[in-house]
């Protein structure tokens, strides 16, 4: 099973008036490492539009254990499963990398479609590289 | 259990190069939506917040059935559950408004805790409101 | 010139932990605004691109006066003035609602193009609301 | 005058349905290059605001020259020019890292102020750094 880990620093942007990084940018980060996951394994997200490979969010879901706050430098670590030649699901664990401490964890579950939304098996390769 | 619901327009900025709303902005949506329950209840998240009562995201999950897309009105049906005295769920049905189609489905869980983040009994008024 | 009005609470995503609106989000309200401005007028920019009229922002600029803050109901005025055939230029007046105070004033200027990003003279029918 | 460079990726949620990265995110790059600016010179906006210093936003400037895309390794170079002794400016160059194509120039002005947004002279040491 193919597992990457990503850094990510928490941007002022990010955060919100109770001062620490609002919820739904935790999403965002978990974009941010699926496609370091990717990465890794010799791909792209973007390469697989380009080919017309699509793999849009269709469940997701996120514990938020303890907050991160500006500045901090996160350490996210990713694992991807294949669910069905349609499906991929990619799980998320979010720490502040320099302690260690736990802040998150999730999931997103992906479909794979065309440019027009319509399911579509995952190419050969990936399904060889997610497995 | 009270229900309210209310109506979001998708912003440019919302959408992505999918050319659909981008997945993480629901929870924001999301966020307006049960704000919009508590002032349909005559209270504000803003005066519960200056009174010392936050209610962070402890855990948040969506389905996503159907893309909103770009300028679509969208109607989001919410309802409040409280769990303990500690926890409130929100759930969400998010429909596009001109024509009820299911776009997404979620919900979020809350802890109440003080300005520090520990632990706080919701106030009893808020418990009566919201079951 | 037409000239329109906007309302857009503020959002706890928009945020930031100085306890007041980041800075980034006021052209995001811009670009709500001057979309209610087309609106106002019997367009929508959603019809524009449907008819492969594109209006990308080529310059941004926003004085921020005084904080927005979490649930404001914010309140704002919309100018365009076309400033050639393939430019346009809208100015905001950024207040809350409640007391007419001044928060931001802004200005954001547009290229006409084709779905492929080149200069494309804005139809007429624009021309002449723009006007 | 310190100067310094950063890298940034573009992320999909920072895309729109254009196709390319939405105009205001080029703002929250530049609060990342300018935090990597004072980092550079071994001050971080994390401390200066935990010693009650704050450096909000007045004024925001950018032309958009040619449009980021998803993925695109960025790269920001970023200048600090003090203007009085509440006021600052940082000046932005964006290309993309590859080819160094100018995507953008920008520029934003700070107000130096304390906790309660009120005008306070920048520190000493920072006055001596950024000149």
């Amino acid at each position: 099973m193919p597992v990457a880990s990503s850094k990510v620093r928490v941007r002022y942007a990010e955060t919100d008036k109770m001062g620490v990084a609002y919820h739904a940018n935790y999403f965002v980060w978990f974009e941010v490492a699926r496609c370091d996951l990717l990465r890794v394994f010799g791909e792209t997200y973007r390469n697989l539009e380009a080919e017309g490979i699509y793999l849009p969010v269709v469940e997701a879901h996120c514990k938020f254990v303890s907050p991160a706050r500006y500045d901090d430098q996160l350490n996210i670590t990713t694992k991807a499963n294949l669910k069905s030649q349609v499906r991929v699901e990619f799980s998320y664990k979010l720490e502040r990398d320099k302690d260690h401490h736990l802040l998150a964890t999730g999931r997103t579950i992906h479909a794979s479609t065309d440019t027009h939304g319509k399911p579509q098996r995952l190419p050969k390769r990936l399904h060889t590289l997610l497995t």
